[in-house]
């Protein structure tokens, strides 16, 4: 498909792409009402878009009008895509939840029975395809601390145990770390209180994926998260990308859903592939330096359960969804130690410290650090991007 | 203070009171925006509102300018109060914290370290006052299935784990329960992510509370928690009342905070009375009946963490409350077994079955059940209620 906007290959946004964003600077804009109609308004649209903008349409060749449809990128200040109603998290990589699980627990106890039946930790990683499989692990999260891309987030205050045993302390966070997740709006009509969302409908809802860095206090996350999940640890911010990349474009991206043996409950069967090969990577920028290093690179298609499978599991007691409503993936961990999605899990607890290509070395975040995540998928023809989702860690107050 | 209008020494809502709440069918109409105003503007309402109902005032004693100021509560459909942005629950009496430790985990495990750092259950009722505190757990709730008093609740299908060691299944929940709570509404102007509220300004930002029933799925619920918490258990629908009883109709029934030795972190201290003495009943009506059993009598005051401590430990990484935000309590037990807030601790779960006055009995809740919430304080004067909340339990589809 040939565009009238002339780009790189190396472009995030070509005319395969077409992501949907928010940059005007009226507080009152948002996306939802777009993403509130049914799935064929959101392929009308795409459709017509990419007409308009192929090289065999005249409409948008006129200088004048060009100029009414298009904001140069200087002048525009991105926003939220969404007015976000509820964020949801789930914990979809079994490897990130084996690895965190190792690391809070025990060996013997990484996996909750929900996650895995018949603990068997030395054979684990062997028995990945076959272990026992049954939650699409998930929790509330706080909507109003969801921030767009390049939103400057602040090193927290909190309570933390230091010493178990002995008495928790109060003081600026010591563990500041980052998650690399992905997130879905979810798009379609409201659904009504108490009636679940089927699995072969579960598509519907979901309109398109961003970038999410689910910025994590891990000490105070470790003190606070028993018995009711993490709360203070997390409401600090999660950032995302401004662009929301819709499911129709990745649609030539899908690959094999993740392998689930034994199947999962009737529920959250669907033999359609919902999985996607987008590439992902996390970059660390210093304070007062220009030097970048990649200290992850990962997959979206390592995780272990669907989009499809985490919308309607989210579903399944009758909770009720609304468009705008954002689904994050949970952490990415890949297999392998370079994939891993933290920093808790790549300096494995701080035990390994991390190279950074100005010579510094890193077991957590530092003071004035830049996460950059990035993510996309390639074919031999285009790459649909997602841009990049960007935020700086300030020092404590 | 003598109103214009008569009602009876057991009427809720006197002149005294002024609660607020949402009767139109317009959808678009809620308090968020005078939930936005200042506290001192909260008041300046209440005293213009009182000073017109009084019997002093001549102003809507005129019969026909009455007509057009009230709305006969015939024609009066209740909505929510606001558009919740987000919903949270604390977990702050510390009599149902140990209740659900000692049935869901051990005696032993009962209070995690972060509420009761040397567990010793067997003196835990006596070392109530004097075991360490620290933390005023909570957790990211879902806003969109807060529904208002008088909205049907079906009993939700899920997974769970009826054997240990075995493998899950799916079905009807099995065990639905009640959690008597109470919630406050959250005002003021929105704050900024980044800048935790002070314990000194916390009550500027408390404009007043409801009852709440937080339905929960228990069998669910103990199948999912770990690590991340409740989630589908919770939300299938959690039922407030419909009138938001301000924090001035309060003030008169103001008692000591409960005693917190060793005192809290800093952050966490005021020397101002913030706890409440609220008359709390739970009534269930078997379906098909009209016999009435009130199965529990609590009171807003058992609780240990005060609402100022609890929405201050709530931003203290950060996290930014906007007006409209809901902060519930957590189930309000206390210590006598007659005092207990939910279903599992009232039948300790399901070994003592509760007697109804129909001549039925209850282990956990029944398809047709309706179950009623009331609250109210009392003064040798007048009575400031919160009106019901009430909720039906339908059967799963």
């Amino acid at each position: 498909m040939k565009c009238i906007i002339n780009y790189s290959t190396s472009c995030d946004f070509p005319i395969e792409n077409l992501p949907y964003g928010v940059f005007s600077t009226k507080d009152e804009t948002t996306l939802n009402k777009f993403m509130s109609l049914q799935s064929k308004a959101w392929k009308e649209a795409r459709e017509k878009i990419q007409e308009l903008l192929s090289v065999n349409s005249a409409a948008l060749q006129d200088q004048n009008i060009r100029k009414r449809a298009f904001t140069p990128q200087s002048e525009a200040i991105m926003h939220l895509p969404a007015a976000i109603g509820d964020y949801t998290d789930f914990y979809s990589s079994i490897h990130h939840a084996t690895n965190v699980g190792i690391m809070f627990r025990s060996k013997e106890n990484a996996l909750m029975p929900n996650w895995y039946l018949f603990n068997n930790l030395q054979t684990h990683r062997e028995n990945n395809y076959y272990c026992r499989k049954y939650l699409p692990v998930g929790y509330h999260g706080r909507a109003s601390s969801v921030v767009v891309s390049n939103t400057a987030i602040k090193r927290p205050y909190g309570q933390t145990l230091p010493v178990d045993g002995a008495a928790p302390v109060f003081g600026p966070c010591k563990l500041m770390d980052f998650e690399l997740e992905m997130a879905f709006f979810v798009g379609g009509l409201p659904t009504k209180l108490g009636e679940p969302v089927k699995i072969d409908e579960a598509q519907d809802h979901i309109f398109g994926f961003v970038i999410m860095n689910d910025w994590s206090a891990r000490d105070i996350q470790k003190w606070e998260y028993v018995p009711l999940g993490p709360f203070t640890s997390k409401n600090l911010g999660t950032s995302i990308s401004p662009w929301v990349v819709t499911t129709l474009a990745l649609d030539a991206f899908k690959v094999e859903n993740f392998p689930q043996n034994p199947p999962p409950f009737e529920y959250l069967v669907h033999d359609d592939k919902y999985n996607f090969d987008i590439n992902l990577e996390v970059n660390i920028i210093p304070n007062n330096s220009s030097v970048s290093t990649t200290i992850c690179r990962s997959n979206y298609k390592y995780l272990y359960w669907t989009a499809k499978q985490q919308l309607t599991h989210h579903t399944i007691t009758g909770c009720n969804l609304n468009p705008g409503d954002l689904m994050a993936s949970g952490t990415i961990s890949g297999e392998t130690s370079d994939s891993f999605g933290s920093m808790l899990e790549l300096s494995w607890k701080g035990t390994k410290p991390i190279k950074l290509n100005d010579g510094s070395d890193r077991k957590f975040l530092l003071d004035g650090d830049t996460v950059i995540m990035k993510a996309y998928c390639e074919s031999d023809t285009y790459r649909i991007g997602f841009g990049s989702c960007v935020g700086k860690l300030l020092p404590a107050n």
